[in-house]
């Protein structure tokens, strides 16, 4: 869990990268900016700053910041009970982000992560996004990023988003 | 139709809002963006101008530019064989935009239709986007809206594309 002093701190830093990517944010989203730390307690190498724009029964769309350095860990969306699970574009607005995919890896990856934490990092054909570069990514694909060294910030558009179906291949992740 | 002189010159002119928005975009996007003007011919009272970002089976998303004053005339997205119409949510980034609905007529809206075209608009129930501001707009719901005086650049979050299902209230357009 994420100590209450440091979720603050870490909401008025994100709304700083939303400044810097000239993102105007709504008072409604301003305070209701979510910081996720997946249950690590480690924020500063595992986490993602958000609001929500819209998520209704379709379509969903969230503005996200990542700090320097900071990963998303490795998981997926899947189908549930004959629905198709989330299907998400990533669009770097800000920054630069390095995203992983399966297939093949790349001989150098820019990411780095804890060494504590390397066998829960499968993935390693890299995809490096820039300001206006788009990804998609499709349920059932396993997926992780990292921000690059001045940190990033996307857009995600996606159909209908619910968390508590995303399945992380760090058996320590609590969403 | 728009001329081609015209249509570069709109193009041209919708990437410097995009600029003034800090919206970066791709070089495919920029060799692609659309200036549409809905077969009317009058692009500085009718049209928006449009980058893609994603269009699959489930997710759309656009970044619109509007030139001051521009409109996009009333229109809904209906039902097309049992499939669910196309839902969009629209957020506004920069500028000002004013979009209408159904409901009690506001007494004094900011619009101004061109004289000749009065007749085919018939929702008058106001709503201001500032940036940070989103409104959602479902299926089989008629709306409408035009830029303030400055223009303005919004993101579009939606289901599937496919403007050929849109049903405009003029009979002159031709999408």
């Amino acid at each position: 869990m994420i100590e209450k002093e440091k979720y603050e701190e870490c909401k008025a830093r994100a709304l700083e990268y939303f400044e810097k990517a000239a993102i105007a944010v709504s008072a409604r989203e301003r305070s209701e900016l979510e910081v996720a730390d997946f249950g690590l307690g480690r924020i500063d190498e595992f986490g993602v700053e958000l609001i929500i724009m819209v998520n209704t029964e379709r379509v969903s769309a969230k503005e996200v910041v990542l700090f320097p350095g900071q990963i998303c860990p490795q998981h997926y969306h899947p189908d549930m009970k004959g629905i198709k699970g989330k299907e998400e574009t990533f669009r770097c607005r800000w920054g630069q982000m390095y995203l992983y995919t399966e297939g093949e890896p790349s001989p150098s990856p820019r990411a780095r992560v804890p060494q504590d934490k390397e066998d829960v990092f499968t993935l390693w054909r890299e995809h490096v996004l820039n300001p206006g570069d788009c990804i998609t990514i499709y349920p059932g694909t396993p997926h992780w990023f990292q921000a690059g060294p001045e940190g990033a910030v996307f857009s995600e558009f996606g159909t209908h988003n619910d968390d508590r179906f995303d399945v992380f291949l760090d058996p320590e992740i609590v969403r």
